[in-house]
C-alpha cells in the first residue's frame, strides 16, 4: 500500500502542475495512459495483463477536452477532501457528492453516473494510485476464515474466531494490518457454498490454511487480499472452481488480471496463484462423470476464446481446455458431494495438495 | 429455533406415517400443502403472506405420483442424516449426493437440480420445519455490525470489533445465541455501500443501534436474524432502501415476506418493520430534486403493482407511490451524499428517527 502521504503528494502533483502551465502561459494539460484495447497487452515477465506505454493529453483550451478536463480536477480535489477527512465515499457517492449545475450556466457538471464512473479511472491511471487508495469504495462480496489476526480500525480481528459467518471482506483491504499469519496457504473457492461445506468441516484448521469465498467473480478488495496474502506473507494461492470456462476465467482473473482492469493488475492480480481445480481429468481421475453437465455452444464458444488467451497458452491448460471442447461436458465443484460431503475436504483437495498436481 | 430433538421428531414422523400405511394395507402417501397461488393469502391479523389450507396427497401408488414420492422420502432421509451426523449441505451438494441411477434400470433419481429444488419446498411445508433447521443451507449475502455479542460454533464474536469488515451473515442464523444484544433498533440497509459510509461514520455506535447491509434483496440468513432481532430481542426493524418500486418491494419482503416464500413467512418475516426512507416525500423534505432520476415505463408498471397489493393498501403508502407516479421521477439513497457524505449518518437518519417518521 502507498503511504497515506504519497497519495496526496501524487494528488498535489497532479494540481500543481496544471498550476504551473497557467503560469507559464501553456495551455494546461493532464496526461493519461491510453486504456483502449489497442493498449491493454500481457506481459510474459510479469504474467499480467497490463496497459502498454501510449499515453494522451487531456487539454484543458480544446473544446471536446474541456468538460472532461475540469471533471478530471474535480474528482481529484474530491478525492484529496476524503484523504483530508479520513473518510470513505463509494463512486456513487461521489457522483451525487460533485453532480450540481455549474453558476450562471446550464451545464451540470455531471449529468449520469457513467459519466464520472471513466473520470475515476483516468485519475487513477494518470497517477497510478489504486481507487481504494483515493478513499473511493468498491462493492464487497468475499468471505474469508483462518489462523490469521489483523488489526483494522482499531480492531483486533482473529479469522479464526467467526463462527460459521467469517469476516466479510471490505474495499479498503489496503489498510489492514496483519498481526498473525499462520497458515500454510490460501485456498480461493469460487463459490459461497463451497466456502460454507470447507469452512464448517474446518478445512482451514486441518490443512492449516486460509479459506476465501469469493462468491463469483471476486470483488477487487478480495482480490487485492489475496495479493497481499501472496507478495507479504509468501502465501501459495490455489483457485478452486467449477471445470467450466467461467471457472477457468475467474481463475485467469486472479491470477493475470482482466483486460478492463489492465491499469491496475500489478496492484490486484497474483501471477503466482495456481489451479487446483476442478479439472476436466478430475472428471474422470475421481469418478464424476455421471455429475457431468452437457456444454452449450456458448460454452464451446467461451472455450475457445480461452484457448487463444495468451495466458492459456501453457500445454496443461490446453490439454484441459481441448478435452472439455472434446468430451462436450463441464461440472460443478459440489459434483465431488456425488462421493460424499466431506469428499472434498478429506480427500479430494488434501490429495491435489499432497501430490502438487495444479494447474499453472 | 425448533429443538434440534423436534426436527429429527418431526423427520421421523413422517416416516413412520409411511411405514403405518404400508402395514395397514393402504396407499402410503404424504399431506403437502399447496404452494400455487391460488392457495396464498395475505393473513391481515399476522400481516403475512402466508399459504391458506389448502394441502394435496402424494401417493406411492400412482404413476403421476410415484417418482415425486420416491424423491420426497430421499430428500427426507437426506436430511435425516444431515441431523445425524450434524453437518450442513447446500441444495446442490443434495442434488449431486442423490443423483444416481436405480439398480436394474434406467431411472435416475434426479436428472436436473430444477427436480429436486421444489421437493426441498415440498418437505419444508409437508412437515412445517426450515430448510435450514434441516442443515440445508442457502446463498449468503448480509453484513452486520453493532454492539452485539454472539455465540456460534464454539466461538464468541463481537460484532462491534470487526473493523471496515462485519460478519458475514451465514444461513445457520438460527443456530447462533446472542449472548449481549445492547442495542435500541436495528437499521437494515438495501446497499452494501451505505452499510459501507454508516459503518465508517460508526452509526451503530452513535445511534447505539445494530446495522445490517443486505446487498440488495436480502437472503433467507438476513431475514431470519431480522426476525430473530425483533422477535427475541424487541428491536425495531428500519428500513433503509432507494426510493423507488424495487426499493418498496424490499421492504415488503422483509416485513411481510412474499408470494415465493409464502410457506415460510412465518419463520422469516418481520411484521413489524418499518420504512425509514428514502421516500417520495423525503425527495422534496430534503431537497434531493436535482439529484432524482425520471421514471421509466418498468417502473411506473411495478408501482401500479405495489398499488394493488394489500399490503401497500394503507394510506401512506398509497400517498407516497401516487406521487412517485405522479412526478416520474425515483431516487437512490446516495442522493444524500449531494448534501454531504456524513449528511445521511449525522443529519438524515437521526431526524427520521427522533421524529418516529417511518411508514408502516
Amino acid at each position: 500500500m502507498p503511504a497515506e502521504k504519497d497519495v496526496v503528494k501524487e494528488l498535489k502533483k497532479l494540481g500543481n502542475k496544471v498550476l504551473e502551465d497557467i503560469e507559464k502561459g501553456e495551455n494546461p494539460n493532464i496526461e493519461i495512459p491510453i486504456r483502449a484495447l489497442s493498449n491493454v497487452v500481457f506481459d510474459k515477465k510479469t504474467g499480467q495483463i497490463i496497459l502498454g506505454d501510449k499515453t494522451s493529453k487531456r487539454y484543458y483550451f480544446n473544446v471536446a477536452h474541456a468538460k472532461k478536463f475540469m471533471q478530471t480536477l474535480l474528482v481529484a480535489a474530491f478525492c484529496k477532501s476524503l484523504k483530508d477527512e479520513k473518510i470513505h465515499a463509494s463512486i456513487r457517492d461521489m457522483y451525487y457528492n460533485l453532480k450540481r449545475t455549474l453558476p450562471n450556466s446550464d451545464e451540470n457538471i455531471f449529468d449520469e453516473q457513467s459519466e464520472s464512473d471513466p473520470i475515476i479511472v483516468d485519475l487513477e491511471v494518470a497517477i497510478d494510485i489504486l481507487r481504494e487508495n483515493l478513499n473511493l469504495t468498491t462493492d464487497r462480496k468475499g468471505i474469508v476464515s483462518g489462523n490469521v489476526i489483523i488489526q483494522d480500525r482499531g480492531d483486533s480481528i482473529d479469522w479464526s474466531k467467526l463462527g460459521s459467518g467469517g469476516w466479510s471482506i471490505p474495499s479498503t483491504v489496503d489498510e489492514i494490518d496483519f498481526k498473525k499469519v499462520d497458515a500454510e496457504f490460501a485456498l480461493v473457492v469460487e463459490k459461497n457454498a463451497g466456502f460454507e461445506r470447507l469452512h464448517e468441516d474446518k478445512f482451514w484448521q486441518k490443512q492449516k490454511c486460509i479459506l476465501i469465498g469469493t462468491g463469483g467473480q471476486p470483488s477487487r478488495g478480495t482480490r487485492l487480499l489475496i495479493q497481499r496474502l501472496n507478495k507479504e506473507h509468501g502465501m501459495p494461492i490455489y483457485v478452486l472452481t467449477d471445470s467450466d470456462s467461467y471457472g477457468f476465467y475467474i481463475y485467469s482473473v486472479i491470477k493475470s488480471g482482466s483486460i478492463s482492469l489492465a491499469h491496475v493488475s500489478d496492484r490486484i492480480a497474483t501471477p503466482e496463484a495456481k489451479f487446483i481445480g476442478l479439472t476436466v481429468s478430475d472428471i474422470f481421475d475421481y469418478d464424476l462423470k455421471k455429475m457431468t453437465i452437457k456444454t452449450k455452444e456458448v460454452d464451446i464458444k467461451r472455450a475457445k476464446e480461452l484457448l487463444n488467451y495468451e495466458w492459456f497458452k501453457k500445454p496443461k491448460w490446453q490439454k484441459e481446455i481441448n478435452l472439455m471442447i472434446e468430451k462436450g461436458i463441464k461440472a460443478e465443484i459440489e459434483a465431488l458431494s456425488s462421493r460424499g460431503l466431506k469428499f472434498m475436504s478429506e480427500t479430494y483437495l488434501p490429495q491435489k495438495i499432497k501430490k502438487g498436481d495444479f494447474l499453472d
